[in-house]
């Protein structure tokens, strides 16, 4: 993907808009780095927003989910923003005014579509599986027709979105510099422990996962 | 705190009720182990959704931002949804359709309220500091009236709220328990990783964090 999204009203960032970014790489990677994102909608005028998991082909980012779920059907029926944020480190400088968070964020407007087509609904769920767990999909007990009716898939374009990125070090004020406390960035990530394997897992090795 | 939060038609968890928590006890430990929320709101019926940090105090949960900024001034203004959501785990299961997540989440619904006396904005700014990083506010460079003025703090109660947790194993149909792939959980962390301190610190040492 080497185009830009198109910079809406909407997504054009307004609070230190040094931090925006409006590339579809640079959004497409925070998407994928993430396991959860927020949903916002509303029905009848009230605002809800839910976490749920996500994957992204290409140029959409989808969401699945049991087909009597409101929320899904509320994306069905309006427009909807979809928020994703990584916390990257803390951000500890001379002054409470100036500390802060190494972030990456994602802000996606628009409609989700549903994918109705059994064929293309199956092909969504299995990039899902496999984009997490390579290769993982075709070692399953294969998905039946009653389980693929019962889900359903929704996609939303990467039209309208921008990405938020900090990734520096401490901005103190000059005149703050020689204050006698620690001052520096702290990382944070998200690592994998110990796979803990069910009793009665025939399998023996767990498998290699997007995360590492 | 012992109360349970109010139980009303917004916060019913109506998808995976097994899952749902309303003891206020539950949904403040996830808001205090979150760095980040997401907090949505409307602006002449456009729904937005922004990822910021947070803290709790008590009953109330936190948010802070420069005065002129688009979303503190919605947020006076009208009904919010704030979203908490941590990954704890992937789940592993035999089939597609029952691979999961482990994971904590909030969704909170209410109208925050602006802190606007200067000595109680002044004891949240330190409460919040002082929750992520224990005793440092009185090692920093004093704030001074102007930063505080700069800075709007606004509330919002735990009144409206519900928690949703996954913390088990794989759930797989009875007859897929033999089929031959490796089902368990994959548990996820946020761990802290080494600092890196200015070049110009004149601090020693790193302070300890709320995260360990």
């Amino acid at each position: 993907m080497s185009h830009a999204p198109a910079h809406s009203a909407r997504t054009r960032v307004r609070r230190l808009p040094e931090r925006a970014h409006y590339e579809a790489d640079t959004v497409a990677a925070i998407i994928d780095a993430a396991m959860l994102c927020t949903v916002a909608f509303q029905i009848d005028g009230i605002v809800h927003a839910i976490p749920t998991i996500h994957w992204r082909e290409g140029e959409h980012l989808y969401l699945h989910g049991a087909k009597g779920s409101r929320m899904l059907k509320a994306l069905s029926a309006g427009e909807a923003c979809v928020t994703i944020a990584l916390a990257d480190g803390l951000v500890l400088a001379r002054s409470a005014m100036h500390h802060s968070m190494n972030y990456r964020s994602v802000v996606l407007y628009g409609r989700f579509e549903p994918v109705t087509d059994p064929g293309c609904k199956l092909a969504s769920l299995r990039a899902f599986i496999d984009g997490l767990y390579p290769g993982r999909w075709d070692t399953l007990r294969p998905i039946s027709d009653k389980e693929l009716n019962a889900t359903t898939v929704l996609r939303i374009a990467l039209d309208e979105a921008s990405a938020k990125v900090r990734d520096w070090g401490v901005k103190d004020d000059e005149e703050d510099l020689d204050w006698p406390v620690w001052a520096g960035v702290i990382p944070l990530r998200t690592v994998q422990g110990e796979p803990v394997m069910e009793a009665d897992s025939v399998g023996r090795e767990p498998p290699p996962t997007r995360l590492g």
